[in-house]
């Protein structure tokens, strides 16, 4: 049990709403490829600007899931 | 197309809601003075604690707009 | 006054809500045994993914509080 | 349109000419196996020494591109 | 020979001995998928404490491997 | 002499050729408002791809001018 | 159970043979006045060097441990 | 009061004397154009040598004041 | 003796005369309540500008002290 | 064979063409005293600037040779 | 006593065995040209990979010694 | 002229005085076998503490001078 490998893979979430939907956003898509996620970090938060304002958060998140059977 | 210049300025915007809010202020502050804002970057998250809770929020975000026209 | 000294002790909050709760969980339960907090500094964000979804974020923060009296 | 997710691969393209060509060169294999790709960011540059001359630059770079559709 | 393009893959082995066998652990199960590893990086080290030991090491490691021919 | 005092401003040149011209491109632009620059530091390099191929590249740049007098 | 809160400390352990026996000697020491600890991060590896030899290592971990209850 | 919005500059301060003269002279100097300067941070020290001693110190201050009314 | 045990503690020192200053602050401070101290380590050089002039410096500091006996 | 030793050494190259040829410049002169040499890493990207022209570009590379033989 | 000055310089040691022994490769290889080492960092780890298993670990440190008397 | 290629020492100077003192140590002992200094770089400030005050500040510092002539 304490020789789990897990493998991060990193995405970019993106929502005009916020630092939580974006990472809802990638997480949600991850899952429809890999299976047994465990856990994810915040790298970087940026987005993009269209008159004058937010027009939607780009969060990048690693995500780590368990590689093992 | 391919050659534009992009300046990049450093605002600090606060809010006592969260860090969404602190961008949006910092964005709509900035949007006074400058023009064709493209995207932001968030530096730093801290803020201010009064009587044991957080009284506003500080986020320093670097904000990019078109210097050509 | 201008010699103030302030101690920064490092806490993870967590949230099933988002970034802003599981600072705020962190900054009560740091209240409850330090007093003064004046500053919180935002070191990481990360969080568990439970089936397939945000389970509970964990946002690191340093907490500064005035040692003087 | 807002809400697209991206992934973030990392690549190390390899080039006896310069930086350009060894991302030209990780790009152009990237491309094979990979669709939509839309940004890259160089992450370190560095490179191997033969008989005193720059034998081959390496480059490391992520390279972004759509999940999504 | 110099134009060698490598993919480096984020895996996070453990192992309650130590360091050296986590990273050996994440480099066996890489070996089942990807053929011609090259080099690995330690990013980051860690672990879990269970009743007051160390439970078991978490080691990052960037694996590099060659995409060519 | 000794106490000069510069400004850094931060600008993003872009190009299709390379870094060398993207940084050429930000010193251009700025020179069109500034005077007295007198060194420049790379703070990042990226760039787009259109259809499998760098678009343009986009490097950050930090430029530093004499503000005295 | 999704809103514990932990603290970090922050503590430096040594010891001649190596940098896990550092480590457990640090969370060893940690465990006589804390109790729940959960995990630790590796934040720095260095040691003393005493007549051409590694005297002993000093490895800087942080300890993550259970505020609640 | 709250939502204050700061702007941070970047100067470049130098003096023969030492670090906090630096510092003074850069804010001094900022000081001539922009009212409401709240606080600095030093992000680099390094200097000139001349015939073997330190001719001046140049110290990297970032600068933040209140861009509100 | 070659397996002392430290903790470090993280203080920040404020002085309106300059870097030494508020370091020398923060160590007396913390002597009062700690003993054994046996280096320090500069984390961040900060200050607060009042009326155009540093008011006072902070200093945060890392301060390591010997936690066996 | 596997238990060579590697000197990194830093130097400065610089040149008016651009990053590859400063380096080039950088390693030739390394070579003159220096046997060996195996691999560099590009540590930081400045430049001066005159006339408001890039006038050379300022290269730091670490270059690492073998020690043994 | 107070103005010991010390040199520090960079080493990559390897070893087939791990961390600890590719850092007391590179002290004794530095021991044969430099006396009064007095302290090592280890600033990077990683390593080469053959036919699937770690064929060596290298080990950047940086070792410090006393240039006086 | 713009060909010059400078090498970077890397020195800890200690002094009970100060930050300043400390580099002018480093500088002046570096001088005893390096000619043509030309700039230093601050890499971390530290020291140690005796009986409850700063016994030595000791700094690291980048020097760099011109190799060529």
């Amino acid at each position: 049990m304490s020789d789990h490998i897990y493998k991060k893979i990193e995405l970019v979430g993106s929502s005009p709403e916020g630092v939580e939907q974006a990472v809802n956003n990638a997480i949600a898509k991850a899952g429809q490829s890999v299976r047994n996620m465990r856990w994810f970090e915040v790298a970087e938060i940026r987005g993009h600007i269209d008159e004058g304002k937010v027009a939607h958060w780009q969060v990048t998140v690693k995500i780590g899931f368990t590689l093992d059977e």
